[in-house]
């Protein structure tokens, strides 16, 4: 199986994100890891751990190659202003979204099979005056897709979010056919073609508890979802539901699911970050490219202590390269 | 250590409850368990899943005693209609209502130290032409109890709720300060005197994801929330939040709390129930007395055949026990 080169950005400086992203250097990989940082931040922050990784400027005209244990690539992006770890600085906001263009760039030019991100911190991103919500919007943008879908996975459990990032009463009123049409429209096609299912089985949440209780606890799984699940079965895809929230993370019902559709962030996650604490990845589905993260921000207290835990960013490599491997979108 | 009369009402005839009920039977109880239903339906049920229980009828001018495994004792009701497992006849909801105010005006009178409930069916009660909305509210009817507060629990979680079957776009706007302020005090009072915890630590999670992100997500954490917890605070309670619920649930949080409170059912209920499968019981506090339930329904699939899992009755008794046992409510 041939090597792929796949982008890993280090995000906040400040933060843990360089620690993590030299952690995984630990392990061998038959892929090419190509951190996106700035190289003296690494080599400073490798001393602070005390760890000892060869850094290799990446070179896009050579094949990517498996590495040892120890080995890195690097593709530099100079910062702004020296770095202090825990310490936020704005000036170095302009760096940390050159290293997300260049890895979402680098992947649409194909150089990259994937992109992995470390934490980004966007409040002092925005104390720089730029707006910025996030690394789903950013690759949303940059790769000019309408919709994109949050998922968050785990060892044993996949969540999709038909809502994500905002308030709870404006929920109900978000979800409308279309939206819902969309949304497991990109979660089936996604989980076809870069996990490699050939029929995903997909369990929907119910937006009310109880699943509304036949209308007696809300009309919109009766108004709204159902009526999307009976068109798209209609379409040959294999969707469980509306089912309660409450009854639908129980084995009955997972062992035989692909992925659940949770109707808004707090019906899903907690489930999934309490079963998956530490090994959680979030994946971006509808976008034209592989884009994996880890679940958490970026604990600057933690930064270039030795104390950060490398397992989600392990996580959403091998998710990556899982993804790279089952995928046919590259056909 | 003294016995006590514990009452289980068998709920709904033809559902699992009267099996569930004869199951219990297979463990020895250092208190007197007390069936409240139709003797000669437990006889029959027993000889269809082919158990040999020793049922006697329960008589109250005796002092509660220790039962050896294969004992129960039974509060005669009598069936209106006779029974077939599977199949529902609204004759019988008189029945089902009688079992539930036996039981619940014995505790009243001290006869029972707490009740026990198995299942019920709320449909065929409806259509008995009674309005029924659950075993929580006829409880608190009884009891002349104003407010009462749902919680379930699993061994190393409880959840608590602040709103419970309401659909999800009235929840936001149900949540005001007084109702959260009776509810927290309900549940900080029964931690202390139904559960033998002298100073609970309670987790409370935000309204919204991320509980509002300073604002940006909703303002309800910060203009309702917030200030019942400050208050609250004041007056010894050990709050911490509002928390974020999917991170609330991960061990660094969970492993120095006593419960959490969630906002609304789809926030709290699927984490316990995935966490607590086979082993949930369902508490209503508030309430004068002590009252537990399984977390499931009558599966009257399963009715006389011996599949029924008594997992849930069996943790809802020994929580009833634990909570009898720990009781300065009694004081």
């Amino acid at each position: 199986m041939s090597s792929h080169a796949i982008a890993l950005t280090a995000g906040e400086p400040a933060g843990i994100g360089p620690d993590l992203c030299l952690m995984l250097a630990a392990q061998p990989c038959r892929h090419q890891r190509v951190i996106i940082a700035d190289i003296d931040l690494l080599h400073e922050r490798a001393r602070q751990l005390g760890l000892t990784v060869e850094l290799t400027a990446f070179d896009p005209s050579q094949p990517p190659a498996a590495q040892t244990a120890g080995q890195l690539c690097v593709q530099h992006v100079p910062l702004t202003s020296r770095c202090r770890p825990g310490q936020l600085d704005p000036a170095n906001a302009g760096y940390v979204l050159e290293t997300l263009r260049q890895a979402g760039q680098g992947c649409l030019d194909q150089q990259f099979a994937a992109v992995v991100t470390a934490p980004v911190h966007k409040g002092v991103i925005n104390d720089a005056g730029v707006a910025f919500s996030g690394h789903t919007e950013f690759f949303a943008e940059l790769t000019h897709t309408a919709q994109v879908v949050m998922m968050l996975a785990c060892p044993g459990l996949r969540v999709a979010l038909a809502t994500t990032h905002l308030p709870l009463r404006a929920v109900a009123d978000t979800i409308d056919q279309p939206l819902l049409e969309r949304v497991i429209g990109i979660l089936d096609n996604d989980l076809r073609h870069k996990f490699g299912l050939s029929n995903p089985r997909i369990l929907v949440c119910g937006l009310n508890p109880h699943a509304g209780e036949g209308g007696h606890l809300g009309r919109e799984e009766i108004e709204v979802i159902e009526p999307v699940l009976a068109r798209l079965r209609e379409r040959g895809l294999d969707l469980h539901g509306p089912l309660p929230a409450d009854t639908l993370f129980t084995p009955k019902h997972l062992d035989q699911a692909d992925a659940v559709l949770a109707m808004y962030h707090d019906q899903g996650l907690p489930v999934l970050k309490h079963k998956g604490f530490g090994q959680a990845v979030n994946i971006t589905l509808g976008l034209p490219i592989i884009r994996t993260s880890v679940d958490h921000g970026t604990a600057l207290d933690l930064a270039g202590t030795g104390r950060a835990d490398a397992g989600s960013l392990y996580v959403a490599l091998t998710t990556a390269i899982e993804m790279i491997e089952a995928g046919t979108h590259h056909d």
